[in-house]
C-alpha cells in the first residue's frame, strides 16, 4: 500500500544553532550540513542570513555543498532580511525561502504593536517578495500555537494566494497539548482555501516535553512536513527531536506514512552534532541517549536475555547502536551475572553461579556497576580460588 | 470548582535509581527521599527490597523518616519477594507494597512460560499475600502497553477483588502513542467490574519520547495517579519527568485537575538529584534544563524584553528558577544588547547602540556568548574609548 511521504526538515543548524553554547563555525555547520544530506534529510534550514555576516557566510556555503536536500534560509517579514537570504541561497541546487510573522494576540499586541489586517498585508508582502526571487517559500505563522483558528486560516488563506508552497504552524512557546495542536492542523486543513496546494508542517518546542508527542499529532492530522533538530537542541527546552519522530512514523505509523530518513544515521548524527556543539545528551534520552538500549534491572535483563522484545521495540542496529548492553549493577539478577560471565569465558554451573552472585550483590552494593575486570577478579578469588 | 487530585507517585530511587551509573549510597537516598516528601510528592518508592542486602536497608531507612508520603516497595508475585518488601516497610507510616507480574503475550510466553490462567492465579495470590501484611497493595501489569485489553480487564477485575487499592498500566517498553494509551486507560474505567474502588495508576517509559504524554493521555481518560522520576531518569530512555507532568498538569489542566506538588522546589529538587547520581541533565530539558529559560535569538529576546509571555509559557519563579536570562550571542539584536549593556550601567543612545552593535556581532561570530566582561571591553573601547 502507498503511504504518505513525511518530509523531514532539520533546523538544527538554524533554531537549534541559535542556542547558548551552541554556536558552530562554518567548516562544522558544513560537515553537519553534509552528514544530514546523506542521511535522507528533504530540507536544511542553514541558518538566519540577515543576522551576522558569519551566518550569511554559512548559508552560503552550506548551499553550495548540499546535493539532494532543499536549502532553506530564515527571514522576518522584511524586504532587506528577504533579499539578503535569497542572495545567500542564490548556490543553492533547491532554495528555499521561510519568512512569517506573528499571528498570536500576544505577538501582535507587544510585538508588532499593530491589528490583523496589518500583519495580513505584511505577510502577503513577504511572500510576494521572496516569490520573486525563489518559487518554493514557506511562511511561518509565529506562536500559531497561542493564535486564534479563525485568523490563522485567514493568513493562511491569504500567503497561498500570495504564493506559499509550505505553511509552517509552530507551537512556538511550546503551549500546546496534542489534541490541541492536532485540532489546529485539522482546522486548517478543513478551513483553508487553497489547502491542497501547500504542505502543512509541523515546528513544536519542548518547553512542557510535549513537542514529539505535538509534532506526531499534527502528522495524523494532515501535515506533511515535520520540522525538527538532531537530539532536540533548540531554543530553551528545544525543539522536536528528529531521531523520536522519524523512529515513531517507523515504529508505529509505517502503515500510513514514510520518511527518507536512513535511520541507520541517527546515532551517529547524534554524536556528531553533541561533539560539534559541545551540547551534552543525556544518558536517559529517547534513541539516541548512551542508556537507551542499556538494561539494568534483573527483571528486565532476565527478560532481554530470554528474548530481546521482552522489553526492547526498537532494534538497537535499527538506528545505528551495535547492541544493547546488558550492564552488571545491584539491581541484576542471576541471569544476566550468568550471560556476563559467560561472555568472558566462564560458563558457570548452578552451584558456581550461587556463589558468584552471593559476592557480586556485596561488591554491587558498593560501587555503581561491575564491569568485566571485577566480575574476572570475583570469579577467580570467590570462585575459581 | 473542585477539581480532581492527581496523585505522584516517585520512583526515582527505585526506577531510576536502577540504571547504570546512578546507584546511590543510603545517605544519598534518604537525602533524596526526605526532599520528595518535603515537596508534597504523594508516594515515594524506595526500592526493590529483595533485590539486595543493601536496598532493602534503603528501603527500611527510607520508611523511618518520611513524614507524610506512603512509601512503596517493589516486589515481584512471589512470596519471598512480598514477605521482604513487608519487612522492609514495617516503619513506615503509610507502607504499600507494589507487586506484580507480566500480562503481555511476550511476558507470558518468553519469560514466565506460562498461560492467560495461570498469570491470573499468581497475581491473585500476590495480591492476597501482600493484603496480609499491609492494607496498601499496588497491583502493576507488566508490559500492559503491549497486554491485550479485554485480559488486561479481567486481571484488573480479579486483583480488584483479591484487594488492590491501586493499579498499575506500565507502558513498560514505551511502546504506546498517547491516542493508545489514553483508549487503554478509557478501556479499563469503563469494562472493569469494582474500578471505582481502585485507583488507575499510569508508569510510562520514554523509548519513542512520548511518556509525558501518554502519562497526561492516560490521566485525561482517567486514570488519578502518575508514576514519574525527577529529571526522567529510568531504565533505557528512562520515565516519566515528574516536573513536565506537574507543570503540565498546572499550566494546562488545572480547571479539572490539581497535584499537592510544590511547584518551587522542582528544580533545586532536579539538581540534588542530578548531583548525588551524577546524571547530568541535558541543557534542552524541559522545565528544568539549564536552558529551560535562556533566551538567544534576537526576535526572541527582543519578544521577551518587551513583555515576558510573548516567548514564556511558564515564570521561571514558579519551577524556583530565578529568572529567564537574556544570552548575547551571534543571534542576538540590538534589543537584547541594549538591555545587557544597561544592566551593567551604560545606557546606550541609538547612535552608540549602532556603534556597539556592529562591533558586538564581529565579536560574536567568533565566541559562543559574549559575557557581561567582554561587553564592558567592548564598550569601552568602541563607544566610549
Amino acid at each position: 500500500m502507498a503511504t504518505d511521504k513525511i518530509f523531514i526538515f532539520d533546523t538544527t543548524l538554524r533554531d537549534g544553532e541559535q542556542v547558548p553554547g551552541c554556536k558552530l563555525r562554518k567548516d562544522q555547520k558544513l560537515e553537519i550540513a553534509s552528514v544530514l544530506d546523506q542521511m535522507g534529510v528533504d530540507v536544511i534550514e542553514a541558518g538566519f542570513p540577515i543576522s551576522s555576516p558569519g551566518d550569511f557566510e554559512a548559508v552560503s556555503a552550506v548551499a553550495k555543498i548540499v546535493k539532494n536536500a532543499t536549502v532553506c534560509g530564515l527571514s522576518r517579514s522584511v524586504e532587506k532580511d528577504i533579499k539578503v537570504a535569497a542572495e545567500a541561497l542564490v548556490y543553492a541546487k533547491y532554495p528555499r525561502i521561510h519568512t512569517g510573522i506573528g499571528t498570536s494576540e500576544s505577538h501582535m499586541k507587544f510585538k508588532f504593536k499593530c491589528g490583523p489586517e496589518e500583519i495580513i498585508e505584511r505577510a502577503v508582502a513577504a511572500v510576494k517578495y521572496a516569490k520573486s526571487f525563489v518559487e518554493d517559500v514557506e511562511f511561518y505563522a509565529e506562536d500559531a500555537g497561542r493564535s486564534e483558528n479563525a485568523f490563522l486560516a485567514r493568513v493562511c488563506e491569504e500567503v497561498i494566494k500570495a504564493g506559499a508552497t509550505v505553511l509552517n504552524i509552530p507551537d512556538t512557546t511550546g503551549y500546546c497539548l496534542p489534541e490541541e495542536y492536532g485540532a489546529k492542523i485539522k482546522y486548517l486543513r478543513e478551513n483553508v482555501k487553497g489547502i491542497e496546494r501547500a504542505i502543512l508542517s509541523t515546528h513544536c518546542h519542548n518547553d512542557l516535553g510535549l513537542a514529539t508527542a505535538n509534532s506526531i499529532a499534527g502528522v495524523i492530522n494532515g501535515a506533511r512536513q515535520i520540522e525538527s533538530t538532531i537530539n532536540g537542541v533548540g531554543e530553551r527546552a528545544g525543539n522536536t527531536s528528529l531521531e523520536e519522530v522519524v523512529m515513531i512514523i517507523k515504529q508505529k505509523l509505517s502503515n500510513q506514512f514514510h520518511t527518507n530518513i536512513n535511520s541507520r544515521m541517527l546515532k551517529p548524527t547524534s554524536l556528531l552534532v553533541s561533539n560539534e556543539m559541545g551540547m551534552f545528551v543525556q544518558a536517559n534520552k529517547a534513541i539516541v541517549g548512551d542508556n537507551a538500549f542499556a538494561h539494568s534491572s534483573g527483571i528486565h535483563q532476565d527478560g532481554v536475555i530470554k528474548n530481546r522484545e521482552t522489553y526492547e521495540i526498537i532494534d538497537p542496529l535499527e538506528v545505528g547502536v551495535p547492541k544493547s548492553s546488558i550492564v552488571l549493577t545491584a539491581r541484576s539478577g542471576r541471569a544476566a551475572l550468568a550471560y556476563r560471565a559467560k561472555e568472558i569465558g566462564y560458563n558457570l554451573t548452578k552451584d558456581e553461579l550461587d556463589v558468584a552472585y552471593a559476592g557480586f550483590l556485596t561488591l554491587a552494593d558498593n560501587q555503581k556497576e561491575v564491569k568485566d575486570e571485577d566480575l574476572e577478579v570475583l570469579l577467580k578469588e570467590k570462585v575459581f580460588a
